[in-house]
């Protein structure tokens, strides 16, 4: 952790922060090994970031005082990401890796070769894609919240959603044996879709392309999806 | 799995090839579901790729016919990775992904912020280190292994190695706060050197630039190990 993400509300009104959340607590101990009168890099959720004097720990919570939060977020990557849903283990990884990489806006998508079972899976409970995003932000030294969406129905979504999203932007449809080479340093803002182990099926890219997207790849390679997502945001980006 | 990766010593000379490692045979039957008659994608250790028949399989082995091995590998990432050793559960994961990306050369480095003890795990006995390669070759459909090499002192290691693997290359020291970017789809080879959780200490940066490494850097955020090779692999190729 390079930060600790403090929630606007464990602010009070004379400028201490108090965090009582056993997970928090529990990386102050283990992570930062955290002894009162220690400075620490702390953040505002969706605000600025600086250093604050941690003046005091116990088992019920610390209390931060001296707070100078003078920096703002670093920059978001202007990439809202389309990810077919992967298999839980793999998403709460990928989760973190797309935060910390600074993308802001994440749509899980349903797809012919996402296993249907996968919608069911405890990790995608809102407290534990919560858990990963804030592990993303707290790597990267970033406060901003992606915001997440699942979406269930691919056709509907396609044909309902998409449009929408593509509204000044590019649409990037990333799967092997497209003709374009994913774009380096691409300073437009972008729809990146990305599809499940195995791939978009032949009915789902024809969609894709029909709704707008250019068809984009890694090159010959075929990479796990969790691979493939860091490799085109770091190309993108 | 995208390729079964065979050994020379697998094929025989009326050009049958048998298999009869668990770990392969285990792959076949439960992620490929293959039955006998089954084409399937295979490639020789450091050679061509291409289909073959499953003729038989069973408890013991499976033999192969009809082999049709026309393809070369993909080409190699003109990256030597010079990495510091991560922690085991992450060396597994990052070996895989550098191989599906095309690493050919790797080095592993002790600088100050890595765990001693990390040298005795068992990840890194030499069976285990074969096992995460050939799973990210056979990710990739590449057949060329990468060659790994342990370097447990960093002094030796950047006075007496490091000036060598420079030759003819450009050395990219990644490293939070360099003055430069990471270029982007650079053509020239590269030595690219990556730190440990918490980055390499004052002194190996100096030793680094004073061996001729070039600082760059991936922006302001700090990112975790595995997201940052993926994310300087990508953009360097």
């Amino acid at each position: 952790m390079n930060l600790i993400l403090l929630d606007p509300a464990d602010l009070d009104a004379s400028g201490q922060a108090r965090v009582s959340d056993p997970r928090r607590l529990r990386h102050l101990r283990e992570v930062h090994r955290a002894t009162p009168g220690d400075s620490l890099t702390v953040g505002v959720r969706n605000g600025r970031w600086g250093t604050a004097r941690l003046a005091t720990l116990d088992d019920q919570a610390a209390l931060f005082t001296e707070l100078a939060l003078d920096q703002p977020p670093p920059a978001p990557l202007p990439v809202h990401l389309v990810l077919a849903l992967p298999r839980p283990r793999m998403l709460a990884r990928t989760l973190e890796h797309v935060t910390a990489l600074g993308v802001k806006q994440i749509t899980l998508l349903h797809t012919r070769r996402v296993e249907k079972s996968y919608w069911q899976s405890p990790e995608l409970a809102a407290t534990k894609i919560h858990a990963h995003l804030v592990l993303g932000l707290e790597q990267a030294r970033d406060t901003v919240l992606p915001t997440l969406t699942c979406e269930t129905r691919f056709k509907p979504f396609v044909e309902d959603r998409l449009p929408g999203l593509l509204a000044g932007k590019q649409g990037l449809l990333a799967h092997p044996g497209m003709a374009e080479p994913c774009p380096r340093g691409s300073e437009r803002a972008s729809v990146l879709l990305i599809g499940p182990e195995g791939g978009f099926i032949p009915y789902e890219v024809e969609c894709l392309l029909a709704a707008g997207c250019r068809g984009i790849h890694l090159g010959e390679r075929i990479l796990r999806v969790e691979t493939a997502v860091t490799a085109l945001l770091a190309r993108l980006g």
